[in-house]
């Protein structure tokens, strides 16, 4: 108890691991989960990751860096993500933010992300 | 902020929903998964769910039973449950609790609940 970190579940589904960010995310919770993913990528060995923004509203500019670098991260480290269900505001903090991730593959839902992955992958 | 309840986050994979819990279960957070997930179920129409409990340590009585009540209910409403990762301290729980999952399909990991789900869904 006490001052818990939130985790956000890192789901390994064959050699990708799938992420559903559900909650509001806090500066806290968002490293920790920098940190999960990066070690989850490395132990599991995953060559992609889908991180599915659906259920996140609105990002400040502190989570939007993170996730930036959570994505670049996981690409130095061989795991390629596709990010899903990116909202209308989320996408304009990006880019208001200057976190332009035009070579980051996005799809509609968890569904199209791993189809989409699974191309990026055979590429 | 203040009282949150967390919550355990709930992925939609074509006609199912995976689940991993990764935290330690109180009271608060099984009965707000309880709920989630049932209605979950019922807006999505998903036919098959796949409960990952491979970090889950240890469990208490009420945990137990709303876990073994979380399977008859979402069976109830027609979708199949498998219950993966099971470890030792937790299956003991479940028998000496007289929470007899004997109809609920289990396996390893989210892999093989999935095929196990797939199998059962198809008999």
């Amino acid at each position: 108890m006490g001052s818990d970190t939130v985790r956000i579940p890192i789901l390994k589904l064959h050699n990708y691991l799938l992420i559903s960010i559900q909650i509001d995310l806090d500066d806290q919770t968002a490293i920790q989960f920098q940190e999960d993913l990066l070690s989850k990528i490395h132990e599991s060995g995953a060559s992609g990751v889908v991180i599915d923004l659906t259920s996140v509203d609105i990002i400040d500019s502190f989570i939007a860096k993170v996730l930036g670098d959570v994505v670049t991260m996981s690409d130095l480290m061989g795991a390629k993500v596709v990010l899903t269900g990116i909202q209308p505001a989320v996408a304009m903090t990006l880019i208001d933010l200057g976190i332009h991730l035009q070579d980051v593959p996005t799809a509609l839902d968890l569904e199209q992300g791993l189809i989409k992955l699974r191309q990026e992958l055979e590429e």
